[in-house]
């Protein structure tokens, strides 16, 4: 995909989304004269998929005095880094910073911060991915996580091999169309799933796929059929999304309404499945044969856990150091590359 | 504390932030002429500490048709809410917005998402200050979490119950005063704790607490004198974070900073300790009998698993509705109070 | 309720249901013209409730010389027992048999057999009925189980604590009415649930219940509707069997149906549930507050292990023996009464 | 084995074994004039030993409308089935009956009932015996089960691979010399061991092998050895079943049995064990290598649980159908034999 | 118990049993003219009974210089302690040594190892004893360990609780006379339970008691009535000690004994346990009811994991020290009683 | 290495530390005019390394009658054996003594006690070498024993493939060097662990290693560069002992060290880890690559569960005999050789 752009926000440079500690340190080291050239590394705190990369250069290019990116490994600032998506190991450096201190250290949480989440994002969407084993995965992540993120956690699934995401600046920034996909409260308002169905098929421009949520009223099977019957070749597929208070869906639903449309020649509509899914489910519909258009994936990335990310400066003016516990000098870091 | 304000970002309103399935269902009610009056439920998946309402309340006020709020509960709009830092139990409706459909649809969930991730920070910070009875807690979730989340991380950590918190916009939102801290680059630039003290203690103003982290290069017991004696009553705390990789901060060695620095006429000298924290780890130094000033707490807060709110429509135009696997009709919500 | 009468089939009373070596036994004691007074106890193997005793007694009333059951305790034959449905301990005898060893060894695996069956199928009955706390619980355990055994498993379960069961000869033997319910087959070959029930009604004497199976081809909530509609005030309940492929039956589920049966003023109509149900299922469904009519237990009690009973000779002409590994003479039982 | 003859009892006929709803079911479809030709089939609920088969063909003869069985698939009534003693998975077709529903609907429970408890004795039949590898498995269930199943439970041990059972009608039935052993009250009766193995030699014809119970008053191991010499050629094993209370039997009494026989020449005589065994003790004796002449399993065959089959309609007049969770038609069975 | 008399080996005072290193941190300080009063205090690694002290007093009295034992507790030398047999708790000191290092502290190994080897066979014992409540115990645990330590762990079984042991000097030592009883070896070679006993009966005085083993040869109950019948009142009781490979001694087989016993007028004769007994197989002979005279334990005592104790200097010329990770300054040790 | 001499003490030979009972069997045979020949086998109770024969033998050379050890096998007394430091099984002899029983039989419990602790210390000696693969570990297991024994733990700690032992008698019995270490005393009470290092090194001859303890007062790797620069060539290693109250040593600790002596070139200077260490932890340190010099092990070994031998008398005469519960006759002893 290509890269996208990341909005940086006038806060998050001026340092107000900071550690406080991190103005004060600032502040002495300038009352000191104190601005050493310094190394610092970015390092994974678990396996997983690394993401936040793109954004984090993008606030370094924003703070970052100005020069030629050049060939000169020596010249004063300098920018390596591993690739969003890539896989990254705990205790490995995703991110190199050599500058003055004073030009970014006021931003070490808020990288760190980015990394975190993201990578823990696009790790569980990678999970997802891999127990579908090919089948798409659509993230649906931002309705349990802070509308601030939400575009991160969509860029984040996307990463992490969705085939696309649900929100508005999510879909853009990531560069996907949104599945043509309805809420419950569409047919809860019409009062009916085929006349709710109807209408979208209506008024919705035929470059969007119908996938109608067939779960609100009655039997899936039975609503599934109903459905088909009413838009035919125009119906791209069904959606279910039983609660876990009604059994929630199953395999068996899934093979029942796929035997049930083959038999009415609606073999062209598939099924999307919904509803607290995790790698495990997944898995449990593939061994159980159940024939699957796609997966719709929110709470298990939302709730990831962050992949704690830490920033020790290794180097200061060339030299190696480190706090007690770490051992001092720059991490083997043979798969970075040079960005700025 | 007093209400904060809360950014409320234009892309939010735009709905760029929201599912794009939800700007269809306006379009498509808008085509149909339709746009029945509604009630939606807001409603906890799991038992914990309630957050997000404020913003939410925030959001709700600029999208909203503007009315008098009166006491005539029949008004065309209404907003009923617990408060953030309530409790609240799973199945509990914790905001009811009862207006035309599309009037508010769009910010479904951006609305969910605000209640999920702050209640789910606001629980993690009650459960660490519960495990700490009376001692107080730091909040430091913010480096683990994306910066644009930062001040909502922070004030939901307060909500929860703790007393500081650690970024710029954070502690202002939250009214408090970040912790007179210091991050490990500080004594590293320096190449000694001693001296990096002395120029904090010489450079900040007095009314900011001097509190020293003594991890950073020899032994914690040994610097803590060290520092003790170069600050002495201006000294406040001293901080601990060993590292896990050097066996963590251990009870003992806090009895024995404790012993040495009253031996040595420095009883004032407050013990705060850091480094992956969790409750149970907290309940521990309790039960060793450690005497902590106060606890510092970051991933166990930022890592806390959404509490995943869901948004059901339960009435149109007055008549009991929901999709099947819920019973129609408002829940029960004798605690709500009406804030629009 | 009243005593049944057992069939005593003319293969028991000959033996040839027997153990063949106790046939051996009877003929080399007969050619050895012993044939001594023995006092034997049938010993429970585990706790439980007890059942088979009265069927045990029908076959010694068969085969034991007749003589006057006198207050007299030294006559000849006498047998002691407690009473079907009595609470027995391991290791307390149920029952005990006096008289020569001929005229009732051959029968000793056969009485065993009996009681730990019954017993078995008693006891499931009744945790289920004790997890249902006053609820009705109605026996289907035969469909699982030989018929040869049918009525025996009906006639447990009925001590157990079962309301009603579902064979014809078990239910005449227990002295109950069976369910006035359906199977799948009904619907199926009508091809509608609502015309199956309307067949029902129409055919089946007014002295019969009319409850209505309602999961066969729709959603059951829909079709529970369906069929209040139609029968009205002659419908007595609803059945659902929800089969595990679909999520099984689920309090939610029972509560929608309940809610909306209310809403349309069916509230005379009753909800039984069934499907794999055992008793911690059974406190599921009470602990979510469904208000459930009845429950239909099947497997639950016919895979029941059996309790199994073992047959002691503990006095020989009055003096105690015993096998190694058991004290000799007779058991405490203080609870037996005499009944022949 | 030669096919048994089933004793079909006309109760089971007349359908008072049936679930009472199954004569509701023929009344109401009598009395609208329906008898459609319906495919069932009888599925199996887990893996196993298929055993009942025989006697359900008996069951299915004797309430079928005759008629020549033909090559002609196509003809009114057929019965498929596979055979007693072949392997089944769980969800696979055992028996598949087309027939005009009238002619069998009363029996579906009665035979369920047959599939379900004979397959379950006849797999536990089978782990026993595999578990031994080739040494010989006896069949005791009958004791610990109904009299009414005592030759059912016999034939299925002889299905799932035993070499004999105990009864006099089990063994009839399943073609098999009951094993020439003795109950405990043999010898307790006599007073002694030895006198009660010589009087059972003295009566018993020469064509039954005398194997004598040893544990019923000394030491085992001195019992075998006085049990030896008093019978000496003549005697062909000794059986082992001292109680748990006393340590029960142990691999190396066993051997210590035999490493004493040998030495004493009485090399022909072989050692039967019993006690509530079951495959991982059988195992165990394996294991350590423990010289056994047979197994004697009664309470595992007896106490297995049910293998639930279910009946299924899968076609009406050639139109594939089902009840909901299920796929509509006829199972795939490719190895089932058309049987009438 | 009279305090018995240790055996002080000249190696042990010689220092030929010390850590090495202990002979040169002595040789340093000489060659410094280094010789401080410390304060060593030894401390329990865990909870338990204590044992070991008197053995290390004796020591003590043996290498500290000479001095009169005055209430003047500043006087030079010091020896402060718990008594064999108290209660310790991990953490507090049983034991402190106050004089010149070079005077003591070279066996600052031997009298940790005294302590935590006595301390855990006493324990172990004292666990026995408690599970046993009332009923004799007898230690045999000299088989299972090193002879050079025979008394030693023979003491400290008698410290733990039991009333007897099994070796000449541990019986000596801890001033009870050994349980009359005899080896396998005593019938092996005798070939005969019976003559062995008699043998054992005609040769031993009469202030012997005669403890028969019955578990050589034959059943052990058939055995135990030979001998009572052969011994009558002479007989002080009987020994079981069946092994595992023959199932053990049962709580049942101690019914049984104890019932022939009775019923046959030999109500004196006391049955012993033995074999591999732990405090959770003692509890179940209790709970069985079965009436023991004795439980001879052997392994769990002399397996019991050493309770480690640490010795620390924690004063040097009456100044608090400790090394890193403990408080400096003397234990509270409010129990010690000064007893040098 | 060279077989050890060792001490066999009167108060053995003279069979105060034998059990009674053992006595007492040889006086009433003596009193019989009974003193057959013997074949007494000494079994494994479990898999592990053989210890405690040569002691064994040491003790039968004292007792047994002299004779020409022959090749003829025949002769009157004979002794087989395997060796220490052999892999024995449970079940296995260790020992055969052939002899009449009044020679030796008053030492069956020594003999057995000799075998079960020697062999359980090499078992765990053994384990913990296997776990280093190769890196050296030191026994230090003395000071959790009693001294009687110290040496036996040493030398068989040395059998278990220690490369050296703590105590002066031990070490002089396994023919080794102790290591050139330090106790906490040392720098204790010189109050600084450079200061202690340089009067270790003043005096102590050249030929012994220095090795010096850091972890008494400051951080570990401060304190590591503090001696190395001191004591600079003559510096062996250092010794890390850090306790659990302040964490232990860690993988990264030895890392750190490491990495820091190599860069200020004291390559030279090995790490000695202790305190605590198992197998498992043993392990943990060489998965991590932590660059170790040696293990030092102390409670792993010293707590080892004894493997308890047990005695048998197998042959009488030259006739196979046993008790109950065991096959007569000698056991099967391929790998003996005759060593008396």
């Amino acid at each position: 995909m290509a890269t996208p752009e990341f909005e940086i926000r006038p806060a998050l440079i001026k340092g107000d989304l900071s550690d406080a500690y991190l103005h004060w340190t600032k502040e002495i080291l300038r009352l000191e004269s104190m601005n050493p050239k310094v190394l610092m590394d970015f390092v994974a705190g678990k396996d997983g998929i690394l993401c936040g990369v793109e954004e984090a250069k993008s606030l370094l290019t924003n703070v970052l005095p100005k020069q030629e990116a050049s060939a000169n490994i020596e010249s004063d600032v300098q920018v390596w880094a591993l690739a969003d998506g890539d896989e990254i190991s705990a205790g490995e450096p995703a991110l190199r910073v050599i500058a003055r201190y004073a030009s970014f250290g006021l931003y070490e949480t808020s990288i760190t911060g980015m990394l975190s989440s993201a990578s823990a994002w696009a790790t569980a969407a990678r999970e997802c991915c891999e127990a579908a084993e090919g089948t798409t995965v659509i993230g649906y992540g931002a309705r349990y996580t802070h509308p601030n993120v939400a575009q991160v956690i969509d860029y984040a699934s996307v990463v992490g091999g969705c085939s696309s995401v649900s929100t508005i600046l999510g879909s853009k920034h990531a560069n996907r169309n949104p599945l043509g996909n309805m809420p419950h409260n569409l047919p809860l308002i019409f009062g009916d799933t085929v006349v709710a169905a109807q209408a979208f098929d209506k008024h919705m421009g035929l470059e969007m796929q119908r996938i109608v949520l067939v779960d609100t009223f009655r039997d899936e099977v039975e609503e599934a059929l109903n459905v088909a019957q009413a838009l035919r070749e125009r119906l791209r597929g069904i959606r279910l999304g039983t609660p876990k208070e009604r059994g929630g869906v199953t395999p068996m639903m899934v093979r029942e309404i796929r035997d049930k449309l083959e038999k009415l020649n609606f073999g062209h509509v598939e099924i999307f499945v919904s509803g607290g899914l995790n790698p495990d489910q997944i898995r449990n519909f593939r061994k159980a044969g159940s024939p699957i258009g796609g997966y719709m994936v929110g709470s298990y990335i939302s709730s990831a856990d962050p992949n704690n990310f830490t920033a020790d400066i290794r180097e200061i003016e060339g030299r190696p150091v480190a706090r007690k516990g770490r051992i001092p000098g720059r991490l083997d870091g043979p798969r970075l590359d040079r960005v700025i």
